[in-house]
């Protein structure tokens, strides 16, 4: 017998109680809800996908395959590799054996199986207001006491914060910095406060997660060393082939004390078992070939241009009472507007009249911080026209915010 | 000045306390251990390389990365991936809808990220006695308690003592079955026993995880529908392309209510993003070449010859008093010998005394399940001929231990 259609019921499953917080990231949300066709975006955090090295990848994969079949096969971490990342690093300066180096899917598969290794549940941990959003992903499970630190937008996250919370009798799990060309906020942190850290670090035994996706996309001739050169083994260093390779790679690497590695590789095998052992395999043969000095310069290049290209139109196009991170690497600008504007609102303004985007700046935000006046802007994935025109229709839906009266 | 060189302490690095109680699983140290050359190991668990599609999936990798440069970025799941598992799961009598299928990095992300949405700090899981190590390793840092089954060598777990369980007042977050080709176990779950626990599931809400990565490569005509088949949202199916096709694709799958995929979104994005969306892409072109059916029927065909093989050695090699399961699919075997046998002593004069090498029962036990007298026999990755030499090798051992007196 036919009745009416009635909708079925959603099953009652009962999940674990943690979930009840879960929160979709407002940046993934928004990232989806303005990468519309016809819309200019400066939203996303994309690396630009023209200048990936798709046929010597593509070279290396076929190489790989053709001379193993194995290389299909599950297997150990892939050695040469590691041999490789060791001399990679010595370009940022930091000394370490490949014993001293876990692999993984991603960085951000680190910032996980770190935070499950280092922080209790109810645990505590160091992050700054504004912060990459993967890193609050990876300890919510733990549902951690978050203490907050400010950041200043020339020279970095607040040291004198951090030592206050620690005189305090605080004992974090750890405290999570970007030091090179921030996420959101465009800034590295200054030679001065690197030394001021590592001093911390000595004397309160903190342990560092430094998570470093950009500090082999610097612009300048010369940059600070990561904390991780100064060898410490309370720094556990995070770098990623995402943004000097490609991101599909799904392969990052963290660097930590050799008695430590056993107990990543339980925690790791928990999540995936192990990364792709070809994968592994053709970043090896990709790096055996030679091409990535090149291909890295070029890299550097392209996205020094771009930043420079945003730099001049946000000077030429913004209003005088807005202020902007120079970042000295990476892939993003952090914008101030007066305090007074909300960015959320101004999002749907530029989206609906000037057909441009952005992240607003409380997409990073930790509960309770106010981000509400800052913006995120990505260079990296557009072409300088774009820049330069997108930047000119975000100048007129700010110049509008910001004097409403004059300029209506 | 050069003084007598002392050992650098470990750094005192303060852990997550959950880590004191993690343990390498004896799994992965024994296969570490017996995979030495000239070693005839049984041990493994993998499935055998010279099988694996490597021209094609290599063309398929050239024509992805020919035609979309796209696939080497961050990216969405790839729904036209999504709709080739749905004709798959066709295949096992499973109706599903694209929207159903979660993308993970293998089914081992598949495990863990589920057991983080349905498992609270402390809960209830049900699982067999003798298990699969990684639902072991995804539960641990949950630090549940776990309500032990025994298993049926001939029809599977014991849905009585299930039934008993719940009658009890147990309230599992859920349990954790394979259907089909049990590893360790080799058995199948009757079709009786299906029917028994889809009662289960219906009357209790029980949630189950069915993982199923050898459903498709059953050897007989007819199989019994895996429980998803039932249509029940309270079982989350687990399918993996990594025996089908190979494990470094890293690219598994489960099936689950549509209103969970946000939150498992969430939880995966946590630990690794995203699964690489070239390999993505790359599996879907090799399903849309039209191969996979003629290599699923290889795969099929060769590992039931060696089936075959490794009983019929069983049979020739082994003393009376033994007896093992007759898998209807997928790698592994179960043998049981006489009780007073301990397979951890016999692997070591297995491997003295006739260099061949199993893993004992006692690797796959639940804290506190004794499983001294079995083993766990691999048939997937060796030739007909290794596994005719290799068990008569072994039935010596056997029989010695057996029969010492006899025998000597």
């Amino acid at each position: 017998m036919m009745g009416a259609a009635i909708p079925a019921a959603e099953p009652q499953i009962r999940l674990a109680s943690w979930t009840s917080t879960m929160q979709r990231s407002m940046l993934r949300q928004m990232i989806a809800v303005v990468g519309r066709p016809g819309i200019l975006s400066f939203a996303g955090g994309l690396p630009a996908p023209e200048l990936f090295p798709a046929e010597d990848y593509a070279a290396a994969l076929a190489e790989v395959l053709g001379r193993d079949r194995g290389a299909l096969q599950y297997g150990p971490p892939f050695e040469p590799l590691k041999q490789h990342i060791v001399e990679l690093m010595a370009q940022r300066g930091v000394v370490c054996r490949p014993e001293q180096i876990f692999l993984t899917t991603g960085a951000q598969q680190a910032l996980s199986v770190l935070a499950r290794l280092l922080l209790d549940n109810g645990g505590e941990v160091l992050l700054e207001g504004l912060v990459y959003t993967g890193i609050q992903q990876a300890i919510a499970p733990m549902r951690p006491r978050v203490l907050a630190l400010t950041t200043d937008l020339a020279t970095g996250v607040s040291v004198v914060e951090i030592e206050e919370y620690l005189q305090a009798g605080a004992n974090p799990a750890f405290l999570y910095v970007i030091p090179d060309a921030h996420n959101p906020l465009g800034v590295s942190i200054s030679p001065e406060k690197r030394e001021s850290l590592l001093r911390l670090v000595a004397e309160h035994q903190l342990t560092v997660i430094e998570d470093d996706p950009y500090g082999l996309l610097t612009f300048g001739e010369e940059n600070p060393p990561p904390l991780r050169a100064g060898g410490n083994d309370h720094v556990f260093y995070v770098g990623s082939f995402s943004k000097i390779l490609a991101p599909a790679l799904r392969l990052g690497w963290t660097i930590v004390p050799e008695h430590l590695v056993a107990k990543l590789t339980v925690v790791k095998e928990a999540g995936d078992l192990e990364s792709s052992a070809l994968t592994q395999r053709a970043v090896s043969a990709y790096l055996d070939s030679g091409r990535f000095p090149d291909h890295l310069q070029m890299l550097r290049a392209a996205y020094r241009e771009r930043r420079d290209a945003m730099l001049a139109a946000l000077e030429a196009h913004l209003p005088e009472t807005c202020r902007w991170s120079e970042p000295q690497g990476g892939m993003f600008i952090w914008v101030e507007l007066p305090g007074h504007i909300d960015t959320m609102d101004l999002l749907e303004t530029a989206v609906e009249e000037e057909k441009v985007a952005f992240i607003p700046g409380q997409a990073f935000a930790l509960p309770g911080v106010h981000a509400g006046q800052f913006m995120r802007l990505n260079y990296s994935n557009c072409c300088i026209a774009d820049i330069q025109d997108g930047i000119e229709r975000l100048g007129r839906v700010v110049a509008q915010a910001v004097e409403p009266v004059r300029s209506s």
